[in-house]
């Protein structure tokens, strides 16, 4: 095959219900989709949405190629179906919040609204995209939380998930807080800074740290050394300390690099021996399978590190590499042109969908400019518009609340209208700020990294009561089926 | 910028080592660097090598381009650097393993023999892509063991991480022993065979069942129903049953799909309903965040399923989604054209690793054909000529064995020679047999899921007295940095 374009970066599933859709004339019926997660991952208070750049490419390019058109012929489709999927483009709308908005469980994150052939081909990859880069920026943002002001530099591309997640991975770290990254291809195409200086190889390489260190200071001014080669208070941070006094002002002796061993210890001896010598700007940078648990405990001990890299468990999202977002029909256009709500039972509560054309608000508390908890209500109510705003959970009922004196502000935008991207993109620092300010908005109560409060994200009363009114339908239907 | 060249997919250290090598004058001199992990995933008794079709692809396409020069350029690079690196490509050579070799912990399952600036420069993007597929061939390799001879069939794009991970993993996939995959661009890029009919949302779309089935019905004459949109026993398989009977010889009814709910209890109830309507040949098919426990418990519990769809857990690896495979300097010529060997201490013993370019050899019982377990050599060993060869654990010295009438299979074949590519690749069909075959050569107290025996690598004697000599050296040098 001598292309490989996304488009059949989906599910053979889609392809098929495309097909009955068109064989059956029912293709361009509008249908609407929400996409959204049931859990926040890592047991975090809040999750941060990354995705949205990559599906805007997705979703401009959106082709079947002459190509993808004659492996699905190889595949035994038929002629008549493939002369169709061939002009098949995205015309639809998309709404999403935005990158780097904080986002919550069971609540639409990005809507699209489209004849459902096109609806059901993008689902796959969209949630591929922002799946896997909506986890890493929350887990970055859940890690940059730990570390506070320090440095936090994402170094896991060997790590990755193959390339792909390498690159956008890290954009997503970077969104989430993250300072720079050591992936040069990540540098070059969004803009993120590079961060990185030697390996143990290099140590090795020369036979001894004392001409290593050397050979790397003529032509790298600024130093970092990495001093754990063989033995880090021994032999390691001594060499550092020696060359650094050896070439004195021709170099600047940024920091050391400590890669094992225990990093508290190791880095307050080390600290001492580097204040000793006069290098009291010398920083020292930590890396070794860090997460947001050791550097919460390293901190808790003293540790004298003022950067941290961060790699396996940040770009894997080790303790839970998947976050479960789905893509749920939730209204379809019926033979009259009329919009209808759809839903789909399970008999796990919380599994079940929740019907209808739907928008979603941040409550913010005017008086001290918090976040009161996220409002979801049916396309047509204007809940800005109200002085007194009940707001309830929706499965543990009798928690409400009212709120007063708040602002209601829309969490999705129009991204796409008629296919056309009507959405300009942030630069990546705006985004990154965007997060940044976005989390001053929420109480601590939500951000620490355990046993974080849950943040309210309600149904409107008429949002409730039209989801219970399609759950009794279905039991009624179902009920019927047995007749 | 204009391209996305994968030369720059390194981490900026590399950049910086190479410069330090290229302004001394030290870049030419010959490296080899070993490419193996500590310990094996999952708890598994064995991995299954994959990435090697990848790390072939770049790097007959490694050369600096013009944009990732003018990227180097802005980040502070020299002139004189970039003079350098954009004639930089691979001339070195590479050994490996085959695809679908089974691989153990702490033996080189590839080696790079190349001038150390162009070794430093791959490392990174090699790890990326080993390190991932490996992991995943590995996990559906255990997976495939549970499930047998039931068709496997990998689901998971959606919780990918990104889009190189779907399409890559699912190659991986195929090569652990899966049947199929869902992901329709990886059946086009690399011939997978490709699965699946329907989802929820075209139950829903349609409003109920019967409409749905019967719509697909309409152009798919082979069938698998989705029956647990609203209520499996009580309306999803009696529509199925009602659409098959009425569409008769029409159709064939292939299968149903179950994908949520008590699996074990509805995959019996749904056998026996299709049973008592004489669909015998119906074939139940199960998902739902399956893997190899599930699976085993599901198979205790007299589950009647037939096929399995894995998604997140075998995308993912989820239990454990990082292999830890590093790249380690072995030896480097010295200034008088020798090879020296090189040696990276750590307080922790399993981090030490073994110096010297060496060779890798599977022990093949000639009279029953299964492996002893393998043996690593200094280079200029020649096991294959003893008649009787000593096995020992090189770390626990005293368990030891002697083996005789053996084979001594090297496991290590030449891919590149001077930087030209001298391996054929095999189609993934035989890659995929090869795996199989190997598997057959295993005991299988190394292939049982849970607690498997620890499969023998072993250092020949010269091998290990080598490593211990170094470490030695290493040892009494730190001494002497302290005086």
């Amino acid at each position: 095959m001598n292309d490989d374009s996304l488009t059949l970066h989906t599910d053979l599933y889609q392809i098929n219900m495309a097909e009955t859709y068109w064989n059956d004339g029912f293709h361009n019926r509008k249908a609407v989709f929400d996409v959204y997660f049931r859990n926040l991952p890592f047991g975090n208070g809040y999750g941060v949405f990354a995705g949205l750049q990559r599906v805007i490419e997705y979703l401009e390019g959106f082709r079947f190629t002459e190509d993808d058109l004659a492996y699905l012929k190889e595949q035994g489709y038929a002629d008549d179906y493939l002369a169709f999927l061939k002009d098949v483009r995205f015309t639809g709308n998309v709404r999403s919040v935005e990158e780097g908005e904080l986002v919550f469980a069971n609540e639409p994150i990005l809507q699209v609204e489209a004849p459902i052939v096109e609806a059901q081909l993008i689902e796959t990859a969209i949630l591929n995209m922002i799946n896997y880069q909506t986890l890493i920026a929350t887990k970055a943002s859940r890690i940059k939380q730990v570390i506070g002001n320090d440095v936090a530099m994402e170094f896991g591309t060997r790590r990755a998930h193959e390339l792909d997640a390498a690159i956008w991975g890290t954009r997503a770290a970077f969104i989430g807080g993250f300072n720079a990254t050591s992936n040069v291809r990540a540098g070059k195409r969004f803009g993120i800074p590079i961060a990185g200086t030697h390996a143990h190889s290099m140590v090795q390489a020369y036979g001894d740290e004392y001409t290593a260190f050397k050979k790397y200071a003529e032509r790298h001014k600024e130093c970092v050394f990495l001093v754990d080669t063989y033995d880090t208070l021994k032999s390691g941070v001594p060499n550092a300390i020696k060359v650094a006094k050896e070439l004195g002002n021709t170099i600047q002796f940024k920091g050391i690099r400590l890669d094992s061993g225990d990093l508290a210890y190791l880095s307050k001896e080390a600290r001492k021996m580097l204040d000793e010598e006069g290098f009291t700007e010398t920083k020292i940078i930590a890396s070794n399978d860090l997460d947001e648990q050791t550097i919460i405990n390293l901190k808790a001990q003293g540790a004298k590190i003022d950067s941290w890299g961060i790699g396996t468990k940040l770009i894997t999202a080790y303790d839970q590499p998947a976050l479960g977002a789905v893509y749920k029909l939730v209204a379809i256009e019926n033979e009259q042109g009329d919009m209808v709500d759809r839903i789909k039972i399970s008999a796990n509560p919380e599994k079940v969908s929740t019907p209808g054309r739907k928008k979603v608000y941040r409550i913010v508390n005017k008086a001290n400019g918090k976040s009161e908890g996220d409002y979801i209500t049916l396309h047509d109510e204007q809940p800005q518009q109200e002085e007194r705003l009940k707001m309830f959970h929706p499965v543990h009922t009798f928690i409400s609340k009212f709120v007063t004196n708040f602002e209601a502000r829309e969490l999705l935008n129009p991204v796409f209208e008629n296919g056309q991207c009507v959405y300009d993109l942030p630069s990546l620092t705006d985004v990154q700020a965007f997060a940044k300010k976005n989390l001053e908005l929420l109480w601590d109560e939500y951000k620490r990294p355990i046993m974080p409060e849950e943040y309210p994200v309600d149904l409107s009363e008429a949002c409730w009561e039209n989801k219970m009114k399609r759950i009794a339908e279905v039991k009624e239907n179902v009920k019927q089926m047995r007749k």
